[in-house]
């Protein structure tokens, strides 16, 4: 493509409004544009990387079966209701209604769509299991769009669904969608973790999330050292290999600590590390109270025990709650001695502990030398902390670390909320009717193109991968009035097309220097330069990630292509 | 792909509400799915056909220098505001807010979008021509969606738009789409023409309408025996090749026509043929009445007559109008005599006439041995009158045919009109100022699905030409109890596989006439039988299209499918 008939708006300055990386380089090489807040045009440049991204979400859908379709925008706002996301989710679902005033939404997912077309074409066991998929525009009506691509309002998704009788079958499409997403993002040269994440409200099983490693993502990923384990921060399991410390017990004694609120306050004023301090919460759970006891050092993560709980809500209680239930404030609570009615629960940490602080439910007053198993009522160990940096991996391989990601795609066990709302049935091989079990996988394509942009670019631009480059080469013209550069460039222009490569060919009559800019801007892999030595038939050749410059004749050039 | 593994629901009955044959073949044999009323989904087979012919359109758009874009579907109300269309359009254009109450459209097409985008990017004339074009889902409300993938809600829709400094320049782009239009048409296996159509409200120049002649069209189309014309009848110029007749005038008389009112009642009763009797018809056009005469077996065409007289609305007077004007009622109006205030059109057949009748202006009173430029007051000859079968082609080779065409394509010199409305201006080679002058293209991707279908089919099902069908061929085991034939089925599977042929292959435990019913229903160009003779390594292939037959071993079958 010659760059005098495309258009490729390169900006020498920072857009005001954007603040991420790949925001900032993708408007500044032309790549997209925003038409108003959180809804973009791809610009040529960005059209043709989206269309590689494509091109490899569907070649790997394919390999593993899956079944292209194309299911609208619109959706009925009656499906909506029979599976009771039309209640459930808020402002950021579009509506809409239509000439006659019929309700419509516009799709930010397709679960109903595909499950009533399921149910209504798929009668037979022998039909399954069926994996379909499509790569389509969505729809989301965030409050605060922002980061470009990252967190856009309508923006294009890869989702598929699959449909199974049972759960091993299941598991075998989960398994084969999750190897497929690992083969994308590996081709698409991203450098992404597969966590384990929380599978939410929806009353489904396992999930992954396919986290891009990124500074600029909007979650923690804790991930081994030493073996693939990833997970969120807010699932990573810790590894239970605590056993009872060796210390001798010693009297149980309660100290004065008068305004000693804090872990770190009380630690100071008796003299030992935050770890030798017990940390006493007390939560409501739904309509009950709980008390939740960590090491001093640990954090408390409510997700986790939600779980442990099987409640819908928590929240730390209020100070008068704890005032009335165990007699002090918080900085004051403990397990020791409370009421029957109040559950206790330790984290699994504190199995290790002897000799330990922790309050008195007394104000300004801590007990020491507290041993759990000796000194407390009736408790359970349970695993509710975060984990953290240095811990041991849940798979005992390597120690954790923390890193932060950008969700690039999810794959979920749905299981049968679906089918079960919209009543997706079909007869087994007792010719009796069951209800379909489901799973599904979404990939954010723009967002992938993003997400490479943040892992791919250094201070002079994008440094893209070849495999998803917009052209393969940059092919420029130092001096567009000298008649032999020109030439040179015609020719090579047309020599590499004929050879199958990918050019952009920079014709314009622009400053050298501007026309250098904006190529490392752009980022092709290999910019040729045709400059002073043309008439020698000479050029030269810079790979755009290792800055190596070379000069060389044009046959050696094409030779070199070849091997692109 | 194996038929077991994906969603072809076949149906043996015509859908109750499929009244076309593409509409009705469409569903039946699986290839889409209607979600709600103008609203479908494109199941695998309707998917895997989308994609060809966005694969054609995108090659043909390619070769010719277009970029490829993607702009949103969510567009600002402002953005319209601008143009004028917010006002302009009606209960089509599909409108909604978002969260914060702000006003959006969903785009049925992109001119104000791109437009803007072409104003904020595009300063110089060196810039230019610049050709943009996307392949993207278009939203318009119909009234009354009809006729399946022919008149939806949401749509598929290639649409380019081409800016330009000059009117030659445009021209030029112009000519490259409409060449470009035509390549894929024709790849795509359509009979079709190009026609000459109305360039509406919008101030536009040429434009053409790619018509894919059908029984179904809602348009007809006036095409020529002998060569490329072809028009919208609305558009058909007819051919100026009349000459004054040689007839004697004879002397003009008024005679009674009691009570006779029509053409052919006044011919018969004069006892002439209808073709010798002027029809008089008088219309209000804009304020002022404007009277019109044809040949008695010719009729007037308003499109033809608003462009003569350069006005917005026109319309026949009325009854009360005409006796007030002319002093009688429809049946009786005539042109000689009347005030010099009236205006008075004749159509260019009417140069021909001699000796004719015309109304006297007198109830039940007509002239007779009428010549126009003997007895007329003052008028003028204008092409005004419809074009019929058998006239004359307007290029003067050939005469002229009439066809219904559905409408899968228009090329259109916008001109100014969007650039003006939203100062879209670039600066010359003078450095001023000058507003852009654009061209927009279109082509209906998923109606043109449909209208393949309409043009390739049989009493079976669909017939798909070679180069758009889903797959190239569908492999069938007769008995899939019989292991010698499932055996042979799998391997034959495998070896077109790895030979790249695209097969679909039937090995669901159906009865072999379901198998054989639904597969001519889908309408592969191919069928490869594997029965009774698997043991000998024989199949037999069936070619769709021409029905022809032929057992060959499985050698032959891996040479043929090479010519494929």
């Amino acid at each position: 493509m010659k760059q005098s008939q495309t258009l490729i708006p390169t900006l020498k300055e920072i857009p005001a409004d954007a603040d991420v990386t790949s925001h900032q380089l993708l408007l500044r090489a032309g790549f997209i544009r925003q038409n108003f807040s959180g809804v973009y045009t791809f610009l040529p440049l960005g059209k043709k990387v989206l269309n590689i991204v494509e091109k490899v979400v569907r070649e790997e859908m394919d390999a593993i079966g899956g079944n292209e379709v194309l299911m609208p925008a619109l959706q009925s706002a009656d499906l909506w209701r029979e599976s009771g996301r039309w209640d459930k989710m808020g402002p950021e679902l579009m509506r809409l209604n239509d000439r006659h005033e019929r309700e419509f939404v516009l799709g930010p997912t397709h679960e109903e769509v595909v499950t009533s077309i399921v149910r209504d074409e798929v009668k037979s066991y022998k039909q399954l299991p069926l994996t379909v998929y499509q790569i389509q525009t969505k729809f989301r009506d965030e409050r605060r769009p922002r980061f470009g691509l990252l967190r856009g309002r309508e923006f294009i998704m890869k989702d598929a669904y699959s449909f199974h009788l049972t759960d091993e079958s299941l598991d075998a499409s989960y398994q084969a969608m999750y190897d497929a997403y690992s083969r994308i993002f590996t081709r698409l040269g991203l450098n992404f973790r597969a966590v384990i994440a929380d599978s939410g409200a929806m009353g489904g099983k396992d999930t992954h999330e396919f986290m891009a490693l990124s500074k600029v993502g909007e979650d923690t990923i804790a991930y081994s050292t030493a073996s693939d384990y990833a997970a969120n921060i807010e699932m990573a399991e810790v590894y239970d290999n605590y056993s009872p410390s060796t210390e001798t017990l010693k009297e149980l004694e309660k100290v004065s600590t008068p305004n000693k609120k804090t872990m770190q306050e009380v630690a100071d004023f008796l003299g030992h590390p935050i770890d030798k301090g017990l940390k006493t919460l007390l939560f409501k759970a739904d309509e009950s109270f709980v008390l939740v006891v960590t090491r001093g050092d640990h954090e408390v993560n409510e997700i986790k025990l939600k779980h442990v709980l099987h409640v819908e809500n928590i929240e730390l209680a209020t100070d008068e709650a704890a005032r009335e239930l165990l007699g002090a404030d918080f900085g004051s609570l403990g397990p020791i001695g409370v009421s029957e009615d109040v559950q206790v629960i330790c984290d699994l940490a504190v199995k290790a502990v002897a000799n330990v602080t922790c309050g008195a439910n007394e104000d300004g007053f801590h007990y020491v030398n507290v041993n759990p198993s000796r000194d407390f009522g009736e408790f359970t160990y349970e695993d509710i902390r975060f984990i953290q940096e240095g811990d041991l991996s849940p798979d005992g391989k390597g120690t954790i670390k923390f890193a932060e990601g950008i969700e690039i795609g999810q794959v979920f066990k749905l299981g049968k909320f679906y089918a079960n709302q919209l009543g997706a049935e079909v007869l087994n091989d007792q010719g009796r009717a069951e209800t379909l079990t489901m799973g599904c996988y979404g990939i954010g394509v723009s967002r992938t193109l993003a997400a490479i942009v943040e892992q791919h670019h250094d201070d002079a631009g994008i440094v893209w991968p070849k495999q998803v480059a917009p052209f393969a080469l940059h092919l420029i013209v130092v001096n567009s009035k000298n008649d032999e550069q020109v030439a040179l460039g015609n020719a090579l222009y047309e020599q590499l097309q004929a050879a199958g490569i990918e050019v952009l060919y920079d014709d314009r009559k622009e400053r050298a220097g501007v026309k250098f800019a904006e190529s490392d801007l752009i980022g092709l892999p290999v910019r040729v330069t045709v400059g002073k030595k043309a008439s020698e038939g000479i050029i030269e050749l810079k790979e755009r990630k290792s800055e190596e410059k070379e000069e060389m004749t044009i046959d050696a050039l094409m030779a070199y292509v070849k091997t692109i």
